[in-house]
Parts: C-alpha cells; sequence; structure tokens
C-alpha cells in the first residue's frame, strides 16, 4: 500500500485539521466529534442543509461546505458512516431557526445513522427533514444496500438545494425540490482499478490487467458486470446507454452532464469521455446546456469514471448558475 | 496499460474535442495545428500570454485559458514539447495589438521551440518577449533539461501574470514581474508511483513496493535519491527542506503555499501533505496567507505530491485574489 498518510487511523483527523488550517477562512473545523460547518453557520432564518458519509469520496463532503452549498459535513472514517452524534451536533450547530435538511446517500449505515439522528433532532423540537439520493442505475440492491445507490446526483443535489436555501426556500420546498432533482437524474460508474482502504491494506478487489468492472459504488461494491477492457469511446457507451433507458430521457429535453473521475484517472481522459458521452446525449436528441468535468466524488485512488445525467428546467439551471464559494467548488464569476 | 483512452494517438485531438464541447462559453480550440485561445481573443490593447508544453499535465495549460489567465495554450502530444508552428499560430490569434508574452516551463524542447517561434513571430514585426519557469530545487541538471526544471511556480506565474495582463500591464511591465515571481519561488516533488505514457504503454520508471522516488521532474524523470517509503509527515519535511533552504526563505514573510497532486493522489492525503507543511512553515517564521491545495498540474496517473512555496507581497496577493474564469480555475466570488 502506497500513500501519503502517518498512521491510518489518523487518516481522516489529520486530513481534517489540514482543511481547517487551509480554509480557517471559509469553514470551522469540529475534531470531537468531527464535522465542518460553515464559519458563518447559524445563519439566522435559513435552513441549515448537511449531509455526510464516509471519508474516502473527497472532495465530498467536507469540501462543499460554504456559501451556496452545504451548511455543514460529517464525514466518518474511510467507507464508514458517520455516527449519529455527529450529524446531531453538526445540525445543531447550523440550525437557524428554519429547521434542518439532510441529504443523504442511499447506503445502509448513512440511512440508519441519519435517521437515528433526525429522530434525536425531533425530540428537540427541531424541524428536520431528510432527502435520499438513490441515482445509480447499475444495481437494485447491492451487497450493502437495499434499493439503488447514491452516486454522483449528490454533488449535483448539494449545489442545487444549496442555491435554494441560499434563497431562504423554506424545509418544504427544499424537500420537494430534492425529490424532484432525484427523480431527474441518473448516474453509473465503472473502475479500471481499485482502491485500497487504508486500515485494511489491501485491495478492495481484484481486477485482472485486461478486465474492468462495470456499474462499481463508491466504495469499491461489485457492479453490474466484469469485462474485457475496452475503448473510451465503447465504455462510454455502456454506461450512457443504461443511464439514458432509465429514466427515460426524451428527446428535446435540457440536460447536464457530469463526467467524474473516480480519483485516478486523469483529467485528459475525462475529456475523452465527455467528447463522447456529449455526442451520444446529442443523437439523443438531448440538449447539453450545463456540464461539469473533474473529480469530484471519489473513490481514494480507484482509476475510473462515472457518468451522471439530471434533466433540467428553468429553476434548476438558474440554481445551478448561482454563486457557491466552498474549497473545492467556486462558483459564480463570469466573465 | 490501463487507461480511458481510444487510439493512443488520437487522445490530445479527442480530449481537445472534448473540451471544445464542454467550455465553448469560454475556449475555441483548433484543431490544426492545436491550441486553445479565449473565446474573446484577442483584445485590443491587452498583452496575449501565451503558454504551452507536452499534454499530460492536466489541467495545465489548456484549463487555464480565460479570462484573468492565459490567452492562449498550446498542447503538445503527451510528454512532447509543441511545435513552433503551433505557438505561432495561437500567438497571433491573441495579439491585439499589445504584444505577446510566452510563459515557457524550462524543458530543453519547450526553450527551443518557444525561442524558435519567437524569432519567426519578431521577424513578423510582433513584440514577443518570454518568461522562464525553473522553480524545481530537486535537481540542477537532469537528463531532459539544462538547468532547473519548470514545475509547480507554472500554474501560480498563469494566474498572477493573468490577473496583471488583464489590469493592462505591458510587456515589459509583465517580464519584470515574472521575474520577481520566478525569483520568489520554488518547488519540489515526489513519486509513489510511475505513470505510463500511453504510445509507450510501458511505466516510465519501476519503484518498488516499498520506495518512493524524492524530486521527480513532471515527465517522471530520476529526481534527488531514491528512498524507502516514509509517512506523510517525514515526506513533506523532505520536501519542504530544501525548498525552505533553497530560496533562502525568511522568517515574517507572507508566503503562499501549494500543495499538488500528481494525478492519483486523492485529496484527503494532500490535506494530510498540507497540514504538516503549514506547520513547518509556521515554524520557521512564515506566515502564509494564501493557499492552494488540489490537482492542478500533473502526470498522468502518477501518485505522488509536490509543494511549491511563492514569497509574496502586497502587489502579488492582489494579483492572486483577482477574478479568473477559466476551465479549471474559477476565483473571485467570495461570499
Amino acid at each position: 500500500m502506497k500513500k501519503l498518510i502517518n498512521a491510518a487511523e489518523n487518516l481522516v483527523r489529520e486530513a481534517l485539521e489540514g482543511m481547517q488550517a487551509a480554509h480557517a477562512d471559509r469553514i470551522r473545523v469540529s475534531l470531537e466529534p468531527f464535522y465542518a460547518v460553515r464559519r458563518d453557520a447559524p445563519i439566522a432564518g435559513k435552513v441549515g442543509l448537511v449531509s455526510g458519509g464516509g471519508s474516502g469520496h473527497e472532495p465530498m463532503h467536507c469540501g462543499y461546505v460554504g456559501h451556496g452549498m452545504l451548511d455543514a459535513a460529517c464525514p466518518g472514517q474511510i467507507f464508514t458512516s458517520p455516527t449519529p452524534d455527529q450529524i446531531v451536533e453538526a445540525s445543531q450547530a447550523v440550525n437557524g431557526g428554519a429547521g434542518v435538511l439532510h441529504i443523504v446517500k442511499n447506503y445502509t449505515g448513512d440511512m440508519m445513522n441519519f435517521e437515528l439522528a433526525a429522530e434525536m433532532l425531533r425530540a428537540e423540537g427541531l424541524a428536520v427533514e431528510t432527502v435520499v439520493v438513490d441515482d445509480d442505475v447499475a444495481v437494485e440492491d447491492s451487497r450493502y444496500t437495499a434499493g439503488r445507490r447514491g452516486v454522483g446526483l449528490t454533488v449535483l443535489m448539494e449545489k442545487l438545494l444549496g442555491a435554494a436555501a441560499e434563497e431562504r426556500a423554506t424545509v418544504p420546498d427544499l424537500k420537494r425540490l430534492g425529490g424532484l432533482i432525484r427523480a431527474s437524474g441518473r448516474s453509473m460508474g465503472m473502475a479500471l482499478t481499485p482502491c485500497t482502504v487504508p486500515q485494511h491494506g489491501k485491495p478492495s478487489f481484484a481486477l485482472a490487467d485486461d478486465e474492468m468492472e462495470l456499474g462499481i459504488g463508491i466504495h469499491g461494491e461489485p457492479g453490474r458486470r466484469r469485462a474485457k477492457l475496452a475503448s473510451a469511446d465503447d465504455v462510454t457507451t455502456m454506461l450512457m446507454e443504461p443511464i439514458l433507458g432509465d429514466l427515460p430521457f426524451r428527446s428535446g429535453e435540457d440536460v447536464l452532464l457530469f463526467v467524474n473521475g473516480m480519483g485516478a484517472t486523469p483529467l485528459i481522459e475525462l475529456y475523452v469521455v465527455y467528447r463522447k458521452a456529449a455526442q451520444i446525449a446529442s443523437q439523443y436528441g438531448l440538449r447539453v446546456t450545463r456540464n461539469l468535468i473533474g473529480t469530484y466524488i471519489t473513490s481514494l485512488e480507484m482509476a475510473g469514471c462515472s457518468i451522471t445525467l439530471l434533466r433540467l428546467n428553468e429553476q434548476l439551471s438558474k440554481l445551478w448558475d448561482a454563486p457557491a464559494d466552498t474549497p473545492a467548488l467556486r462558483w459564480g464569476y463570469r466573465h
């Protein structure tokens, strides 16, 4: 295992200390328990947006804390759900009197711990609602999760709901909007190589030199099928077709096309994937009016990519274009 | 070799087609010869900033074309210098009557081809000057380059000179400012793993499971020494000490601390490196008033990192904070 770490058990804490040192102008970090909040939290009259999940998916979620995105993020240990106490404290820290919305990826541990935290918060009289992200078309039920897993759409959900919360949307507004986004986005991913959880010290699965895994989840869970290595164009087609057929997307629609690197994939390769994905979308009659290309939701040093397609309407397009000012995503200045 | 590509010989062209499809709102791409320019180029009365170099270092340089950074970038094939005709055409395309400045990393091929292009442009009556970047403290002369190689400081140079050019600094102003930046910044990198040039199909060098290379250049050239794997804190110390001692930096100075991933290194690890680097800078008496942490100048899928330290003055700090709007770096909106 080759990693730039110290003791594996200190990795999450030390990375948070690094974020604190780097971004004290934007975020405040709690080390006991782990969470990050906007420096200006709580904001009176604004719904507090809280997300979280296992570490190892950076920049998600702590990198998206700031104006126009999340109010708080709760990182668990690597690929391990945050505990209810983290979620409770973070939610309290960003409660400005307008309630709190949790954005939860559909993984069993995340769902359970966010639900427990929400119950504890409601018992204290806090208005808490939840939006679930379950955009992965690859498999219906996996070893880790009942129903579809939450993957790339999570980044878009955090950006779009973040913009709406900034405009003082209420908890019911945000829950409704989150439901629309959930119903409008689909993703699928693939891996060329596995990744290694530091505390395990060994790759999460094995792939031969001429193999790839299609339909992986962000923890390197098994996907839809294992296949022989293929060209970027063929891989892109294998991801786009299940996505397009699933919603289904319809000719004439505006969409956001998000091509994401899983960690170790060079940006030059992501642009090759984007090129083909945009061609396929266009042949399908879709208008790609917004896009995002880069390394935004990862599985440590896994090589591979995911594609997310989100149907847009005028409201979502405007929310996408709204400013954001977070460690990992800065937005809104247009020349 | 596991890569998301089609035919290796089409990689650069297809990635440029992907950039064109994705960023037509910001840049225009020429495919014959290869270059990218700002969509609004040429800008009357503004010096045209042109850089370039081998591909495989993305987002550098094409990702930095846009308002507040470069006017044009010329990508060569992977790890191969751009040809003089690319540089000549790109320079002509961004000449708004105020002359052109070339930002050139100190690699023999880049130096030669930019110099040839500059001579051809001068023969046509265009005012062209050059700023060289040679910030790598690791080795004085390598297999590829006489003198020090240009590495991480290039990204900062493009941001800072880009901001000054936006304010209508003249060619002599920019050359002087580039000289100051060159004299004020130092870098050093390391690799945990090699990378594979697609057309070669094999890793550029071999490292045992318990080895790392200290002082690599961005093409995976040999570094200062090979060493046993060490903790992130120890690696950071091995990079920071040569940097600090070289300029030398002096207690009380303001600095920009840039921790860069070489391609495959997870962001969570870069924050662990940043944590230690900031501690060392602070113990040394430096005030880290600006920073940049992420994957900005790469060697394909190499795992490893580089650290760049730049001495700041008031002018450089202001230029750093100025807006930028490029595919890979968007800046300027502050909540």
